[in-house]
């Protein structure tokens, strides 16, 4: 990749990162602990920066996971985006009056990424979703374990972090994948 | 159908009933009564079983609507799984505080199963769900009728059962629709 | 625009208008103050009325920004309404025990009229959307400035009136800008 393209990527992730995470603070879903350190809007510091990290690592693994699809058409990325926003933004609902790991949220976070694979995803797509939630949520996981946040009493039921974070993860890994595949079809659209 | 076209569908029936259900009876939004029986999951045991031969009929009455459209995808029959299992999971959440029939539910559910007919559905598809939007609450009327299960309070309005059932068993019945073309078009590109 | 299609863009935006503001009356999310005048349905007699007219200076609007794209399929414009009926049931929703303007409901909305836009709009859909998003706020915001109606004393903070609000229009616009495209292309199929 270029290095144009990796900062890209970064700062999609990061910006994403920031205003998903603010829904997640602000209704109490997750609460970033004494030591977690200066804020950027209602983040820690480092969020934005391992979310923007974890952006370029999918984007790296996509591309040696086999060639990328041809074919750019920027609505596809944008739309991916918009999915991904979408399920974090629901993470915050309080399905029946409390912020919990209903299985209601936790099926509809799932069944929606899952029908965000069948639109866009192929199989490296698919194997990049699958890292990214395995990934994401150990390191999630870590973060809890150190005390620098920590998700809702309700909302905690895997190993600490909220049963939905593997499907958010997953349409993350899934849409990331393709906004690769897309960047580089660009390059040659662009030529 | 063949044999095995017809297990499957029962399965997937089965399966996504027992998911389904399963966050409605966490949520409190329906309730199994006594004498409903021994439970698999948190439905009681006849509740998957009449979901699968529910699944089965709808298979048998598209083919009998005309010829299924040719094309084999499997991300078709994923991605309408998907969307219906996310309108059951979105029949969980509380509205506005309370388990009810709101407008804004009703609406939500009505206007989900609709854009799912619009991506997927022939006239035939369109069909099936509007037989299944019938079927499928009368005989969940009947169910709480003889008391072995009923509905939450403010979520009983159309004879004791919830209002946002038939738009469920439609999308329901528009996706088993479309799944089962893709069944036979299978073959074909099997062979 | 011929007279017919002019009633037509009229009609359905008067019955979207309707279905959709019941919801956020009912729910508490909107109110009409002493003075609004008689009802229908839920709304104020006038409600209907704006919204019928705004939906016919979208559409044109949508025409005197460029040439409509040719193709006609009813499907695309039936999933255009059920997608902004959709938004504007989420509006109703009470995320995390109550009816406010959080982070996560604006975020939700944005993202799934930014996903609408990238199935159906062009850039002159885009225009339409956006302008919109400016014009129907704007509107809203002189309604609840001479007390005729107001929001929820936690979700009116854009100048009186939700801040989800602008993208529900955005999605409005970009779904009467893609239904008169269709309507235009329907003519010369119809002949």
């Amino acid at each position: 990749m270029r290095a144009r393209e990796i900062l890209f990527l970064f700062a999609i992730g990061a910006a994403g990162g920031l205003a998903g995470d603010a829904g997640n603070v602000q209704s109490g879903m997750t609460r970033y602990l004494d030591g977690a350190g200066p804020q950027i809007w209602n983040s820690a510091w480092w969020f934005p920066i391992l979310v923007g990290l974890g952006t370029v690592a999918v984007g790296v693994t996509r591309l040696s996971l086999g060639a990328p699809r041809p074919g750019f058409d920027f609505r596809i990325g944008i739309g991916a985006i918009a999915a991904v926003t979408a399920i974090y933004a629901i993470s915050d609902a309080a399905f029946w009056n409390e912020l919990n790991d209903s299985i209601g949220k936790v099926v509809l976070c799932t069944a929606l990424a899952v029908l965000l694979a069948c639109f866009i995803a192929d199989v490296p797509g698919v194997l990049c979703g699958l890292g990214a939630a395995l990934a994401g949520p150990a390191v999630e996981m870590a973060i809890v374990q150190v005390d620098l946040s920590s998700y809702a009493p309700m909302a905690d039921g895997l190993f600490g972090v909220a049963l939905w974070l593997p499907p958010l993860y997953f349409a993350f890994g899934v849409a990331v994948a393709r906004i690769t595949e897309l960047m580089v079809a660009r390059r040659t659209s662009a030529t």
